[in-house]
């Protein structure tokens, strides 16, 4: 264990907001950092009640200045989560960056791919993490499915099946004005122009891409708004062709009646199956060809890299803030490291980072080429 | 009840075949039907071994003579079932049609649109039944889910992801030359060319027409073959436009490592969203917007339409076999009724015929045109 | 194939009766009895309507004469089929086996021990078959369960949990008047003195011997009546003790709010354990001890014993009907095999004859002599 | 929110041991209390080693020592988390106790009633609050199901099914030597005189009846030790009966191959049932009589007391930290409350007490007896 727990200040978040408190919750989860400083809104009262209800010591109005006066002092954050809306991400960010401390952003990156790419290029430069909250990758199961796929158990892989589902848009939810989730995520000079596809399709996509190791080639898409008067995509589907012949399919849709946090994985190869359901997630579903399905469950396989992600017994299910500690416990490792210019422990690799974020900057720049084109094939930038 | 059971003939199902089999027990288990005739085989000796373990009193070794010979007794063949490789669907058919026999007939109904089309024309002109054995719509809780969808209990549909998933060609069987069932279906001359999309896709698409009663108005498809040396599509995957707006996906493959049969349905509308399995049956899941899932079972929901499909009590499985049942129960409804000069009795309307074999064939045409033009959309041609 | 359909009789089973009609459609599905004879209702009108719409040739009114008239005959009937209430089973199967004719009986065997002691001795005497309905062995993976314990996969067997759950007779609605089944079902005269426990207590019991392959020594039991003014248990539960030091414990209530038809068995031996849902039959979950939970499915396993039960394709599932048609397959094989002189064919052996009922009674003894007693052990008497 | 972060310190909880660990995380997760002082350990070197590792700045040998220290101080700890083997639970709560410290302690209460009726009477002369962790009652779902019954959605209650079954003592682990877990909870003096009973039997005794509201008036039992050279029971059936005249099922196993950690507890009255299982605690079956079968998820259902226990969004789903995170939650509302001479707080109303507790060890005697008179029932001493 370190000798002190890392300082974390937060930029957004304040009252009324839904991620911060989970972001808040996670970071503390592993007992890896103190929440010391924030700039939780831009307006002074609101973020100083804000920052009274969290703890916080020191409040900000203005992250411009945060960031100054933190790197000033002595005992100054280490890190800052961001967690506002898209569009601030990018500004946000490059202003900690700048100021020498490390992000852990939530997700997407930026709203659009120059954004991104600037940040990344900003974070090699300084040698600062940026770790971006791709949450469902901190699952156990998720980690576990990944390895097994990179130990060859599956075979070649065929074919990926891809979802995510929710209904919470299916009416006009944000046209009351008092939805302030529903407000920014369907305003596009807030959520950037992705709607469904950026809310939750770059988590379907960076879920596929994690677990199977593998980014799609070319893709063949539509994107849908199907809740008259909405200004923004609501329903997603494509097709993708991988460079091995691999085939698949992405539907994200935030009108399907029914549907909660419908994130559900599926990949074919020739000698296995598998399937993950977010909603389940200490299961995963292990098929041979031809044989029998095998519930694999969290506290049952032999693997070391489910095990460093699991905090609770057997039998006890794995929780979604579980998954969320697990990205800040591999970017305290990760920042640790790069502080004391060590090399990245092993065991944090996993974690994700502005790389995966301009992966889906990538994708979501296809979407939209090919959507707009009727559905014809596009490729997708990949480096 | 009818005063007598109705004559049944039966073309193709020999000893090795398996679609045979399920027809003779389908045609029994309501015991409208007695089998009284058969060209199993175009090999003498095999055609009278298998009528024999049938138990077929008349058998004949050539189809041509078998609809004269019938046609000629007074107490000859009400009906034929045709259970023969898909190139024979449709001269089998003309003979039987031409003898003034009704037809049973697995799908798919033909190898090509126009041979399709001439059988539905050669019914009507000789106003004999003609059946066509797309079993999944015989399922109780499939056809409660249409008579939700007809009440408006979904609202608007908006969203059909349908899907059949199977693994049983996933290595290349057929190059054993052993395996009779893989030999026909990947061989061309014997199943026309559509592999896995005429096998299941067909399936697929017709449960989801069935239950929405919708068909999408126009797709992008794409057929792929992962097995090296195959000579037809092991996987098809396509994107679907309906004409009020609604969005679909349709993923068919024989190469889903660890699936059996997987064939399901999910169908979202404004008010709510219903899922189907086909690996189990008896349950329905529906969920309102925002709400929580409900599982409807066969036997608790009060549905004259379910309860016309069922014959086993409450808690117990409905099987496969009921369900084929289901379609020869409803055939005979309308063979006495047709024979009788009566009208289409209301209850049997729901029996699967030669126009939804050629919507099929539709289908089939656009998937293959949309694929060969590297997915672009193809108008599917439908009256 | 035998060169004839076996000739089949019913005692009861006329309208308004429920399991008549399964045994019927049971009796067709494997095509190997034709049904010619029948005493429906001891009402003569009603006897003949019945027949008639059941296609039944022979209509008798008094089932002693039909056992006598049959018997004379040249083509008189080979076995008869008793699905009258519990009270008659004795008399009419003493009848028939005295006239030499095979039986096949729905369960419970008989409302007394002597009764059921009787009709095996009578049966045995008479060298005839007397097969009883537990359908639920009937079931592919069933026998396969009984298969893994009997190869020794799960090592020796430690816990028992057996519970048979239903809602249907939550409230008296037997005293409405117009319930056939509720209304025999719960008049100990006609269903003998036990209710619940004999309706499908002896169920539970029969499936969690034939699978363990093992019959608890003793048992501690009450007996509950919940309904007021009902005059027979609608609940038992039981704990149960096995000679090899295992434990148990069986469930059965018919006012389980929400529970439609929940047989479920689960077994756990030093190696694995198991667990079988009525409710899902084409499923077997077998988990390792510390291991996965693997889900067995009919077409996966390598079974020849589940493949000698099994009509239809891997992931068809299977249905209730097929299941109760096992029965009268292996009835078939063993009446032809007796009528010839020959050996009971091995793979036949499975069937369920008089001794599982006598078996039954013994439990049913036990049951009230422990309930009678405030749940004191009693000794079950098996042989 | 308070002032300032309660001070919590430990006892037991060293490096090696399990529950402290969870202890840890679930008391920081909702940021209420700061964990400043330990007695971890008795070895000094492992308690000092220990309490580094966890961050504790106040480290001690000798619990006592500690209980005064701390009570001396004017920073010292409001309250005490004790998660110590079983035989320790008594004399340590006694000692702070007496020392005017709030206690939170691990279950089961202590390992003998007249010990636990002690504490129970030392909190309430002291104005302590002693909160016992039965973790499982934190789940939304767990809260939103005893809702239910209160609120007589389920009408009278007539059945209750209680089960909890694990693998992980199948065979004789603590023999080794170096499974620290099994060691002590086989060995009576340590663990008391209930193995497997007093492990998991009172878990699964005080879920049913949290969520029914409803103690058991009788029971009839039987304990079992399966493995061989095992000290203490690994095994224990019980039959249940209510003053209202309910009756229900106890079932706890730690042999149970294949079981993880299955609590599940069923409960039927006359209008509906519900099923919960702690290893998919984010559900919650409701089944009309007659009806359909609805799965409440935790963000669905439109419930204050769930919301109350709830930190993440509709469709993530909840872990076991997290329910374990609520008692101390609810301990940290009523300790402010009593430290401030407030009424407790009703939104913590739920928190399971000292009262509790000595219901399990009354539980716990009753099952000893009846278990020592072969089963006889015994009645439960409930005040």
């Amino acid at each position: 264990m370190p000798d002190r727990k890392l300082r974390l200040g937060m930029v957004g978040g304040g009252q009324g907001a839904f991620i911060g408190a989970v972001h808040r919750i996670a970071a503390r989860l592993d007992d890896r950092f103190e929440l010391v400083a924030g700039a939780l809104s831009s307006d002074p009262q609101r973020a100083q009640a804000s920052a009274d209800e969290a703890g916080i010591a020191r409040s900000y109005t203005d992250w411009r200045e945060m960031a100054r006066a933190e790197a000033a002092r002595d005992d100054g954050i280490d890190a800052v989560a961001i967690v506002t809306p898209n569009h601030l991400h990018a500004p946000v960010a490059t202003a900690f960056l700048e100021a020498g401390i490390h992000v852990v952003c939530d997700k997407p990156l930026a709203i659009s791919l120059a954004e991104g790419e600037a940040l990344a290029r900003l974070a090699r430069e300084k040698n600062r993490l940026f770790a971006l909250t791709h949450t469902y990758s901190g699952y156990p199961m998720v980690r576990h499915a990944r390895e097994l796929i990179e130990r060859g158990e599956l075979g070649e892989i065929r074919v990926v099946q891809i979802e995510y589902a929710q209904d919470w848009l299916a009416e006009p939810v944000e046209a009351s004005g008092t939805n302030k989730q529903a407000g920014w995520r369907t305003d596009p000079s807030l959520a950037g122009p992705a709607g469904c596809l950026g809310d939750i399709g770059t988590h379907a996509y960076h879920l596929a891409a994690f677990v199977t190791g593998m980014k799609p080639q070319t893709l063949a898409a539509e994107l849908h708004t199907f809740v008259p008067g909405r200004r923004i995509d609501d329903h997603v589907q494509a097709m993708l062709r991988y460079a091995n012949g691999a085939r698949g399919m992405l539907w994200a849709s935030q009108v399907a009646s029914g549907a909660e946090n419908a994130l559900r994985l599926r990949v074919y190869g020739t000698k296995a199956g598998i399937a993950f359901d977010q909603e389940n997630p200490n299961e995963l579903w292990f098929t041979p060809l031809g044989g029998s399905a095998q519930r694999l469950m969290r506290g049952r396989v032999n693997s070391a890299i489910a095990a460093h992600a699991t905090r609770v017994p057997p039998g006890h299910p794995e929780g979604y803030l579980e998954a969320f500690a697990q990205l800040y416990k591999d970017a305290a490792l990760q920042i640790e490291a790069l502080d004391e210019g060590r090399a990245l422990p092993p065991e944090s690799r996993l974690l994700t980072t502005v790389d995966d974020g301009v992966d889906g900057l990538r994708f979501i720049d296809a979407v939209l080429a090919s959507s707009a084109a009727d559905g014809q094939w596009q490729e997708i930038a990949n480096a």
